[in-house]
Order: structure tokens, then sequence, then C-alpha cells
């Protein structure tokens, strides 16, 4: 089989994408568009226009995600899927997600206006909350519709101010009423910025992760001893906030003391009563470990978690761990990374094969169907702000990837 | 001169506290009475109703400040004060401050019922704004009366909705039209919870500190970058919580590499954005160092800042530095120091020459007038939260210390 001439309209995706970037854009040139927000329902409303507009078969599942499907010569046999998510992080950018739905909906233009038929039905998807950085915990929407996560659960996940999923996805009108239920699929394809900075570092264009990184989510409270600072002598203080400090080092030198590859993070500090001269009684905070071996990560875990009684005994601050969220390491399907990489190389486009670091609605979909990622360069690594950024050529280079592999498994018999 | 027969009454004490307690009690059994709230509002009126039972001359200054006067035989002569506050920390405890004020109330009503008349004037103030938990800084209407701080400065003063001190001051119906300026005072003794272990570990009653700890306080702002935590290595990141918490062990360790009196406290931080999966790119932090010895401060906070900068540059976050407030070591009027310390003697009770941690009203008085300090054990030496307690019996006997070092200044010529 030899590749089809047909390229995706760089300039169109271009436009495309700056649409959507006014759709919540934020001053500093990022978008903030928070699930089931406003901004979400609106650029919904404009991806679904754009759905109507190529006359796809449009279903909203009762999480709110959106389906558009174009039919293929046989209607019977599964069909290949590709998508991500429109929401953002608070103050993210304008590639993080988007890119990924408007990518294949590219896709389904330029066939459109080519008249490639394919084989099997093509579905791009817009996932429902995958950040979860308004409703925790991320990626839950693919995660209910590959049936990893309750529904009914999903729907009483809260913000902080206390609204819920399914109060805010009726609110903005997307509570469809279709099953959120897996149905087989073909092949999935996710179109994603890197968010690091190899292969700008490596000078690729195109990245192929085999896999996703596990990843290890604990929170951990530890419990002082308030006291006006001035007359209490530093001898018999139990300073919550100084345990911590000496935790959050250990974490931080943890991926130097396993070697391998991991990365371990404390995003999120909470310090109680936060007060000049008291002497702080409470603090909460998270670690966040990742690592393509999750035996090294349990590990990690193991020899941190006695960091922490053994911080904790010396202070005197007892400390309490919640293991809030564990996802073992995901490998992709092997064929079909070897096909980004193949399709990368038959386009001219240099690549990589990596691993990846975030998670993303792929993790999900790996689990029920054949998965695959498809990443272009983020600059600087910088993502999750709001000068994210990735050049308007490695946009199109990625789509045109998309493209053909989309391609090659729709017509897959 | 013989020490007159005359006592407080330990019981009406009590009452009087108790009744305090209950306006802006809290559930944990400590009040919450923050400056220029409705409780304090409360807290007010029940104290002038108190002071108008006793006929005193009452007046209210343009800070808010509540005086009540009990004319003496010579009222040419300098009058003798004593008081303290009514706000409280949030959450704080049912004797810090209000202590200081119905103590010398019940000295008033004790000398009243007893007719003891003095040489001198007798006054008895509130002053407002004390903690500045709620308008920063602390102390802030004492200090605009004893002349070191600008009344139009403090106006505008702001709590964190943004509603100004004048604004609540005048809402709750205590800005009084009386100058709050200076006016010649013999001797100013305040009577306060000590705050702090040193009593009740010496087992002593009444403690008189030589003298306020000089304090200095700093704020601190990192920069880092933020990023996907994921997909960044760790190599090449710019933590600024990482830094933090080096910089938060080295403010910890100074005390200890410094030897001498002093302690030092980071109580309050703030990271941003405080995500779970994002790299903090900035923290800002309290430093707190309290020290007798001022030339001992400064040398700390010379090589701590060095240290700061040390870690800025190896975690490639710069450091922002803000001298916030520097008050030099108080020395109290010695004579007046004995004067406690003698008296405690002479009606029984033990007694500890000591230093005071804390700020407290005190340390303006003592710019402009002779002055001295009472203590009284403070429980577990627990303070600013809401457990915070004295026994009655160490209440009614700070009193009685109260009652007659005010008559031995009150009858001096």
């Amino acid at each position: 089989m030899t590749m089809p001439d047909v390229r995706v309209n760089g300039a169109r995706l271009r436009k495309t994408l700056e649409e959507m970037a006014r759709i919540g854009g934020t001053p500093g040139g990022g978008v903030q568009r928070l699930a089931l927000s406003d901004e979400d329902k609106q650029a919904r409303d404009l991806f679904v226009r754009w759905l109507e507009e190529l006359n796809l078969e449009i279903s909203i599942d009762e999480m709110g995600n959106i389906f558009g499907r174009r039919p293929g010569k046989n209607n019977d046999l599964p069909p290949v899927m590709s998508g991500s998510h429109i929401d953002s992080q608070p103050k993210g950018g304008r590639f993080d997600g988007i890119l990924g739905v408007m990518g294949p909906l590219e896709v389904l233009r330029t066939l459109q206006e080519n008249s490639i038929e394919t084989e099997r039905p093509l579905i791009v998807v817009a996932w429902t909350n995958e950040e979860g950085s308004r409703f925790p915990p991320a990626m839950i929407a693919s995660g209910v519709w590959a049936g990893a996560l309750d529904r009914d659960w999903a729907y009483q996940r809260a913000d902080i101010q206390g609204k819920t999923f399914v109060q805010e996805l009726e609110r903005i009108g997307y509570r469809g009423r279709v099953p959120a239920r897996k149905f087989p699929v073909h092949a999935y394809y996710e179109y994603h910025i890197e968010q690091g900075p190899v292969l700008e570092r490596e000078g690729k264009t195109i990245g192929a992760p085999r896999g996703i990184q596990g990843l290890h989510w604990y929170d951990i409270t530890i419990e002082g001893e308030a006291n006006q600072v001035g007359p209490t002598p530093m001898e018999g203080r139990h300073d919550a906030l100084c345990a911590a400090a000496e935790m959050i080092l250990k974490v931080n030198r943890l991926p130097e003391k396993m070697g391998g590859n991991m990365v371990a993070t404390v995003g999120e500090i909470h310090n109680h009563p936060n007060s000049r001269n008291i002497i702080p009684d409470k603090v909460r905070f998270t670690v966040d470990i990742r690592s393509w071996d999750d035996e090294l990560a349990l590990g990690a875990w193991k020899g941190l978690k006695q960091d922490f009684k053994d911080i904790a005994g010396s202070r005197g601050c007892p400390v309490s761990i919640e293991e809030t969220w564990q996802v073992s390491h995901s490998p992709f399907e092997e064929a079909l990374v070897r096909r980004v990489l193949d399709t990368a190389g038959e386009l001219g486009y240099s690549s990589l094969k990596m691993v990846s670091g975030a998670g993303h609605d792929a993790s999900y979909m790996n689990q029920i169907a054949p998965t695959a990622m498809i990443f272009v360069p983020s600059i600087g690594g910088r993502s999750h702000v709001e000068v994210e950024n990735t050049t308007w050529e490695d946009c199109e280079a990625g789509a045109n990837v998309l493209l053909h592999c989309l391609l090659k498994s729709a017509n897959e018999g």
C-alpha cells in the first residue's frame, strides 16, 4: 500500500485553534476553560457546530463526552477513534487537550474535501473533564466510558464551591442521554503536545510514546502544636511546617536516590493557621511520584514513607498518610506505536520513541482498545501555564501523522 | 511604708473574665474577637458599661482606644496607667489581652469598694488592634498614641477583604473625637499571660520581664518555573517550593547555629499555583526572628540572607527579600521591674525575672513612660490557640501584684 498524497490544511488548523483560544483566553496569552464552566460550554457549542458543518453523526453521552462519527464503507467494523479534551487548567495553555480534538477534526475536514472514504467509521471525540483541576480526579469521563470508574461516583465529584459534576453538566446542557459505555474500537490515537522538554532538546518533530508512566498520588497531613512564636523556645517546639520542609526535600531527592526514570514532586501545600507569629500546627501536602517502572516507584514510596515517619518522630509531629491514587505504567500497543514512528518517517518528519510523563485519556482507552499517541514539541517544555506554546508547523506535522495513521487503521480489514 | 491589707476579689475577676469570654466564644473553648469586628464592639460596649458603673471619666480617642480615669488627690500629677487589649487572634484564647484590661478594672473596683484614694489619678486603658491579625501590623493604636506611628497611615490599614481600619472603626461607633496623642504618664504596668512555658516549667507564679525581645520580620518571595510535573525531568527544574523548604530549615536551625537567646520561625507560607501536578512557580513566606540581643539577631539575619541567596542560586529560583519590620529589644524601667518582683514577694508569691518573647502595647508605652509588665503562667505554654489557659488562682495573684504596684506608683509624690 502506498501512501496517498493527501495532507491536512495547516492554515485552517491554525485558524481553528486560534478561534478556540479566544474562548476563555487570558491576558497572559493562555486559556482558562475549566470543565463544565461557561467557557467550556461555549467551546463545546462551537465544536458541535463544526461537527454539524461536516454532517457527522453527533452523539453526546451522559458524561458529556461528545462524539462525531463519519461512517465508513463497512459500518459493521469497529471504528477508529481519535480525540482528547476541551477543558483546561486554571490559567493553562492554548494547546493542551484542544490540539487533540481540533487535530482529528482537521483530518475529517481533509477527508471530506478530498472525498476520501475509509473502510471503517472514524470518530472524533472530546472527553469531559480531563484535567480534573475543577472536579478531581483527572480523566474522569474517559474513565467512566471505559468502565474503569463509576458514573454515579463521578456525578458527585464536587468543585471547591460544592457544585457537583452532574449539576454543572446539567446546567451547561451537556448531560446527554446516550449511556457512557465503551463499545468496540479498532484503534485509538491521541494527538497531544508533549508537555515536556525532550523533543525540543533532541531536535525531533514527532514523539511516539511507548506508553504512560505509572502515577502515584499521596496526601500527607502533619500535626504540630500551635504557639505564639516569641515566647516559645526552640526546644520543645512541634513545628509542622519544619517537618513538612524536611519531607519535601526527601521527595525532591528521591529520583536521584533511586536512580532510574522517575520524577517526584510536591505541588500543593496548605499550612495552618498560616499566621506570621504562630507556630504551624497542621500542614497538608501532596506527593506525586511517576515512573515507567512500577516496582521502582513502589520501592521509592516505601523508603519515603519510612523517612516521613522518622521525621515525624524526631520532630514530635504525628504524620498521617492517605494513598490517594495509584495507576500502573501503561504500555501502548506496540504495532500502533511503530505505525506512528513509521508514518512520521514516510512524511519526512524526524521522530523519537519516548515515554509520556503525563496522564491522558489515552490511559483509559489503552485498557479497552489498541492505543497510541502522537506528540509534538512544547517550546521550552512549558505546559499548564499561559506561555505554553508549539509552532504552527509542528501542529500541522502532527496532524499529518495523525491523518495517515487514521487512514491506515481505518482501512484495515 | 507598709503594704495595706487590701486584696482584689478573685471570684469577681473570674466572673468578669468568663462574661467577656462569652463574646466571640468558640466551640473549642477559645475566643474569636478580631479587631473592630462586631464581637470587638460588643466587648467594648460591655467594658464601657463597667467603667460607667464605677463612675470613671471615660474618653475614647480617634484610634478607638478607651480610657477610664479615676481621679487622684492631686490631679496635676501625671497619672499611673494600666491596660492591654480586647481584640484576639482568630481562634485565640480567653486570656490574651483581656486579662490585662479586666485586671486593672478589678483593681479599680477594689479601690472603690474599699474607699481607697491615691495621690495620682489611675487610668485603665484598652488599646485597639493589638494583635494586628486583622489589620497588620500589631500594636497599631498604642503605636499611634505614643507618637511612633502615623494616624492616617494606620487608618488606611486594610483587612483581607479590603475594609480599612478607619471604615471599620467608624462602623462600630468607636471613632472618638479625642486626639490619639500621648500625655505624661508616671508609670505604665501591663498585666498579661506569659504565652510561653517558662513560668510553668520553673514553678513560679509571677513573671517580671526585664523587657521585650527585639523583633525582626522579613517577607521572602521565590520565583520558580511552573510546568506539568509528569513530563518535566528533575534536572532543569526550578521548583520554588523546594527552595523554600531549604530556606525554612535554615531559619529553623538559626538559633542553634548562632547560640544565645533567640527564636526564629516561619509561620506563614503561600504556594502558587498550589496544584498537585504543577511545579510551584512562586512561593512567599515570612521570617520572624526574636532576640534580646539586637546584634545577634542582625548577625543571624545577615548570614541567613546569604544562605537564601546561595539556595536561590543553586536552584535557579531568584529570591527577593523585604525587610518588613524591625524593633530593637526594649528594656523596661529597672525600678518598676524590681517593684513587680518585690511586690510579688511581699504578697507571698514566687517570682522570676525573665524576658518577654512577644510584643505588647507595653513596647510602645516603654518609649514614653516608665514601664513594666506582670506575667502569670500559661498552662503548657500554649497561647494564640483556643486551649490557651491560666488558673483562676494565678489570675487573682497577678491582679493582686498589679493592685499593689499601682498603689505604690500612684502614691509616689
